[in-house]
């Protein structure tokens, strides 16, 4: 159940203060080009590090343990480790009886009984996405030369984005933000109709990134109060290319050919550090949690790279699948 | 590619002019009552006729052929057939050359090479959710007591529905609306982490239905202006019954036992019978299009039906592959 | 569950008895010349009318119902429907309580609670292969020139097949029989190693067809009395041709260019006029069972479209994948 | 294309001389007791250094790094690592020019474009079923008291087995071996009618372990020759158990509560020191090859474990599907 993709798949594993998290990508043609060093850039952008981000500070480098032969993938399945070093769990202990509001606390006890490993949130910490970066840097090199790009155009509904992040910082709080993503030269013809539209695909995909609560693609919302006559894009030249472009680069499901547009909204991180009420699961009471541990201020500041490279295992594993 | 689902495993096929269009339901468990009858009031529902609906009607009559034996399911695949009776193919004769703006015209002909049935939409008809309600009835008896409630709340941006789609009908316009859907009664732990978390599946099935453009859980894209401290569902009680529901009922991508909402937009039809300027590919220019055919005017009125049945399918689904 | 492939998917329903059996091939290419009479070669051969088989007869006629459009493959899933016709169900009414031997009669029964359709032995019923027979016919289209040959080559142990046949008739018994398949000008590569090996994919589909005991490819059994020395198939041209093939066209799970070869055990039909001590759980004794109906004397003699044709599923679906 | 199972799903990754090999464990549930000590007595069974085994001795020790926590399992993927130590990579440098014969050499080759690891088998090397085995550990727990014995009955067509193996030590030689797995206390009703029948699963699974040539349930290859009257096993008691077991404990496709039996063919392992025949590619000549490096006389010895574990492996993702 954590893996993606039917020709290019990926599956993700890890705890936040376990040994190790990582990431098995399999269906990877032989004969890339693959190195521990190609994944520098996005692991660093992925990093916290920046304003708005967390203290905990990670290596995060990677570790090709199968599947690289030579410097070039094999064809066989790629596996890719990182460790877990900067780790404070002894944070943690009180959590399955005073779940944390806004947090998986409360619905991963549920689940798996009590099992799961609380430390760090355990395989529900943003540190699991460590292997969806990886998996998407290898995804790129597959479907070059479509370039995909995406940004935090708002936090807390402002585009003076450091300044909303200082100041939500200074009063021990969190906040959301508004990614973008756009994906140039794209081929027609990803995607099926219905069940694995390319929507479908994408909106999976980005709906397992932590905190990600919106997806709209093209027009988005905005297309419930539109007109046909407003919202249909003439083609206008024998490419497919559009005047406008409200269907985000996708008819029926299909890629069009034209930018593959969307944007999504970003929760703001459930752990800050005021004091906040909410059941305390032994006590039968609502009483105040203080959260400790380390936590970023604007998690949407760390979520670009992360949809760029989801993204980009959806377009990998769809042109993977075209005939 | 045309089926979505682990154990609840569904399967859609037909084109809008075909002999039948229908679905397969497999790994649905066996001894669960079902009869013909039972499809007719969903059915109904989806059924054109209404205001803003297309003049083609169809009987939608279902056929169990299969899967069913005295009045309850046998254990084994689910079939259901329906007939296309009311068709007038010769509407569709030039959409190769001159493809509808806002349509799968252009990238269905890619795709498949031109060999896709044009005919009504082929297999990109809104015609075949007719095998996603068929099958979202018999998920819905799965879930029971689960009940899934989705309406139609707003069309282009007003509330007066009626006469917004009245207004566009005599402008031979067609127009978008806003659709919520929420589900009570769900158990907690539905959904996983990352990849198959419950926003992933919904997601993933409701832009299979053609036309949407955008989904929301909960806070939804106001997420992205607001603050942890507002954000976080406190926790109330010791069912995890929390005192707001910014969260739309899931944490983590698993169900809290809260309310799960979310609600989508659905563009205006894209077939409209005010000429258009578009791309005609014989003759190499922006030439004037004019549809013929029998369209709806807001196809959004009958999405509520559909997005019910369509949640239903993943709640069935997930609920069947929880230990 | 009731469904194979990956990007060649297959799925079977129906019951004996019912109204329809059929199948659904999703992911087929577009553009590929497919009519209702294409089918009638194979269809034929997997009728009933030869000696050995039950008298039984029903017409067999394939109607395409979806994904064909012009002659042509949609590129959308191709349905495909059979009627049963021929049927007399009043033959099946005791088999909960008495259970026949060597049938899925008990199996079926605890599994699905009794809610399976009994008549003719319902979706575990033979006649289901008429949709893998359908499957079969447009894969060998995608795979063609691969030549795939089935022979029955023993009954009972014996060569003299009709007369063997006949001899079990008299006595009111049936028979078992061998059957061997081979596949000439399949590529080199296709296959994987370990869990979608060449081996893995054939043994799986041809496991489904009901009554096979056994598979061996190659030198199958003899291999376990074998050295290396003797085993090892030398290659002897730049084609990869081999001297021996005891390999049966298949190293590390990969097609090696070489034959295809396996073979495999069909056992005697259950169903038997004689007379039968089995238990009966109404009774709570073992008690003599006379079973009525019409059954195959010998239903190898009808086994080897049907393996020719799973065996193009395969193949179909492993060439697909390939990059 | 590495994975196995629908809800119990093992994806197996690494290459003979690389860094690691090892396993993830999807779906595994919660709450299971384990521990690295669990997999010592099933490793030590496979492990080399008996009469006929490799010289190349490994610790195998396995690391697990995902999934567990506080000595249970968390619900979330298990990934169990093992490092390669003692490798000697200088032996295979010729391989892509003179492959071995009746190895993987060639269709690795052709499959991956030159790029697949070649050293010691790479990812064809039967090292990679440390992962199936150390799955089939965990598997055990969730299907007891389910129990699964697999014996090695026959080298060489021969049952002294410590001599036929000697005896072919002496001469450089190689020899297969049949071995037998049975399966006690099934539940009824594991296993699907056709494709997902217990045969295919459980078929597919051996198949997937290198060198295995045949399969055959209960009668096997014998059944070929058997009559009807003497095939089918009497029910006798009222929880389904036969007198015979010629069915092998299914009935179609689905267990049948009495005992699961099957064998299988181990071909002699390809590598052999006698120099052998075949085509030399840069040269153009069949020409002799020697092989070093070092290697199995008779990998059958190694076969039960793995075939208990990979037996097992199926048996835990039927059970887990059962409603």
């Amino acid at each position: 159940m954590n893996s993606f993709g039917k020709i290019f798949r990926v599956e993700i594993f890890g705890e936040s203060h376990g040994k190790n998290v990582g990431v098995i990508v399999d269906g990877c043609p032989s004969g890339i080009a693959l190195s521990e060093d190609d994944f520098t850039a996005d692991l660093q952008r992925r990093r916290s590090g920046k304003l708005g981000t967390t203290p905990r500070i990670e290596a995060d480098i990677p570790h090709i343990v199968s599947g690289v032969f030579n410097g070039k993938t094999c064809g066989t399945p790629i596996t890719i480790l990182f460790e877990n070093t900067n780790t404070k769990s002894a944070d943690y202990s009180n959590l399955q009886d005073h779940p944390r509001p806004g947090h998986a606390d409360y619905t991963g006890m549920v689940k798996y009984g009590g099992y799961n490993d609380p430390r760090g949130g355990g395989h529900f910490s943003g540190r699991i996405t460590l292997g969806l970066v990886a998996a998407g840097v290898i995804a790129k090199k597959i479907i070059a030369p479509v370039e995909i790009c995406s940004e935090l155009v708002e936090v807390g509904g402002r585009t003076d984005i450091d300044e909303c992040i200082r100041e939500t910082m200074q009063r021990h709080d969190s906040v959301g933000g508004l990614v973008t993503c756009s994906c140039k030269n794209v081929p027609v013809g990803l995607g099926e109709p219905f069940f694995d539209s390319l929507e479908s695909e994408i909106a999976h995909i980005i709906f397992s990134i932590p905190a990600v609560k919106s997806i709209e693609f093209g027009s988005g919302i905005a297309a419930a109060k539109m007109y046909g006559s407003q919202h249909n894009d003439m083609i206008i030249d024998a490419d497919g290319t559009t005047k406008t472009n409200y269907a985000g680069g996708i008819n029926g499901g299909i890629s069009n050919g034209n930018e593959i547009t969307f944007r999504l909204a970003v929760k703001p991180t459930a752990s800050i550090s005021l004091a906040q009420e909410t059941y305390n699961f032994a006590s039968g009471q609502v009483e105040p949690l203080e959260i400790a541990g380390r936590h970023d201020a604007c998690i949407a500041v760390r979520a670009p790279v992360v949809v760029e490279c989801a993204t980009a295992i959806v377009l990998a594993d769809l042109s993977l699948r075209m005939q």
